[in-house]
């Protein structure tokens, strides 16, 4: 052993895995080697990592042979094949996808909040939570350690880039198709300007908004709406927390925004929902509309706390918040979280 | 009398008093003269209602004089000032302003949820909800009178149009400067690019969502969010109710969307909710999402109802419903209520 572990990150050529190689070459050098690993396609390509060039190798049993911690940011099925093959290798496996979070035997870490988890991987696997999940635990995690949470009504305003890079550019591409028009006034007429340009997004991104993301699930819920229930009560181990999320994509190319009422089981006051937040990790308190100060996606985008601001207690429970959250869903909400989890994991392993 | 009822619109060369003309030149014609006014700067102008040129007079109290119904779509200070000139002179003043919304006195009135409210008004003056309360009350009105609403939670996703001309101007504007650029993905670089042209947003608005509209009242509540909890309690006569309302401004030109949680005093079922949705007057249900069937701005914008999609029953609890609506904030929001409530006045008076 050369003292210091092997990490492989598989999905290095990804819109997460180019944030992770940022991160990497900003965050405290922990690392031996560091593998970057892709689908066939890209494979070959060479990226820095660490002020070094590195040359993309293709996903296979060798690659992942060898390592320490494997940080898979990859699609869920990808995950769902190659996670357990690394782990079976003796990797610790760090997996961004939804493909193990709602498994009993796989922990669902925000660091910020439930560290501890991360050392109970039965599978080996070690999840990290749905991007819009991440934007909210850090501010909702520190609320609930002080006043109990009971429930959460949350609607989202979700940037294309949660939806990948092709969406990315179908949003620029229909921006650049309204802009310097007078679109928007007329029934349907952003559609049809946009026409077979709204793909991925099931309706026209720019100058709309659209009450959609994830598949369908029973009762009509989406199911990133039901993932947002199903992840933070695994990881606030509220198993019976009330959660109710209508998730709305936005034209925002990065960042997702959160408006949320949350209901504690004691009472609150805006002064100390001020205090908590202002000193917990990973959330920054940006609160006072009078000066204009309330964080948007705009501000927040590139930056890798959950911004906080709006902070109100409802005129008619003296037990309830309403907040506004924004968080970069390509730093904490993707790229940021995996690699906390793995530095948390990797300074543990005996090395 | 020549039989019919003389109508005026003050503010009739502004955003909402051209909409105001197009529903007076489409409706039936129940109307003798129609007088258009304005403030002096505009006044001198012709426009067309009803297919004839009409030249526009300022507003006085001789142009007040002789009116049966006087219709105010002008801003508030400009109503607290003359409706209750008009008043006086014998005029039904139908209000679309703040000024007189939650004067006790004065009735607050949806026509498809309370349209005998408009019967008793102590000053002779009607008002017309804001815009995003207007969103909200034909479906959750024919809702609550099934089920009986005992709270709301409102998450709002507000049109430009909603602050006026400039602020649509503002978006195109600040849409042209971000359009074809990669802008929206480092810290501030959308606030840079716009510079001064945010105004009047608190903060760019083209690649951003800005949670705030209105004034800054106690307790760092918007005035438009305590607006949405006064105005929705007077309406539908809960003056108990629990409304808690974050609002936010998103780049979309005309047509206010609304993600809603509302808990009531009975079960609720998914079926019954669309039964009612689907047969209340003033309401379009467009659910069903196998089908990419859910209301998006671009789809209402320009049409007469409240759209409402998204329909779901918390899967925590079984009283509540989460939805999402969508209404033109120029039209039912403005215009067309406004319309409405006068027409109802006029086939009341004595011709």
């Amino acid at each position: 052993m050369a003292g210091k572990p092997t990490l492989a990150v598989i999905g290095a050529t990804g819109a997460v895995g180019a944030v992770m190689l940022q991160i990497l070459s900003q965050h405290k050098d922990i690392w031996g080697d560091i593998r970057l690993v892709s689908s066939p396609r890209p494979a070959g390509r060479k990226l820095v990592v660490r002020g070094e060039v590195c040359e993309v190798i293709p996903l296979s049993e060798e690659a992942l042979t060898g390592v320490d911690v494997a940080l898979f940011l990859v699609p869920a099925e990808v995950s769902a094949r190659w996670a357990p093959i690394a782990a079976a290798k003796g990797a610790v496996v760090v997996d961004s996808s939804a493909a193990f979070r709602l498994d009993a035997d796989v922990p669902l870490v925000v660091p910020e909040v439930n560290p501890h988890a991360a050392r109970i991987r039965p599978r080996g696997i070690v999840a990290s939570p749905h991007d819009t999940t991440l934007a909210l635990i850090p501010a909702i995690g520190a609320l609930h350690a002080e006043f109990g949470l009971r429930e959460l009504v949350v609607a989202s305003y979700q940037a294309a880039s949660g939806a990948g890079r092709e969406a990315v550019s179908a949003l620029r591409d229909q921006l650049s198709l309204v802009a310097g028009t007078e679109l928007g006034t007329g029934p349907g007429d952003v559609r049809r300007a946009v026409g077979d340009r709204a793909e991925p997004f099931p309706a026209p991104l720019a100058l709309n908004v659209v009450p959609w993301s994830g598949t369908l699930q029973d009762g009509g819920w989406s199911s990133e709406e039901l993932g947002l229930r199903d992840e933070t009560r695994k990881i606030l181990g509220l198993p019976r927390l009330r959660v109710a999320a209508t998730f709305v994509r936005v034209p925002v190319v990065t960042t997702h925004s959160l408006a949320v009422h949350a209901r504690f089981e004691n009472e609150v006051t805006v002064e100390r929902a001020h205090e908590i937040l202002a000193t917990s990790p990973g959330v920054v308190l940006y609160d006072d509309p009078a000066a204009g100060d309330f964080p948007t996606p705009a501000d927040v985008v590139g930056t890798d706390p959950t911004w906080v601001g709006r902070v109100r207690r409802s005129p008619d429970d003296p037990c309830a918040l309403d907040l506004f959250v924004c968080g970069d869903n390509l730093r904490k909400g993707a790229a940021l979280n995996s690699a906390q989890i793995a530095e948390a994991i990797a300074a543990e392993l005996p090395f």
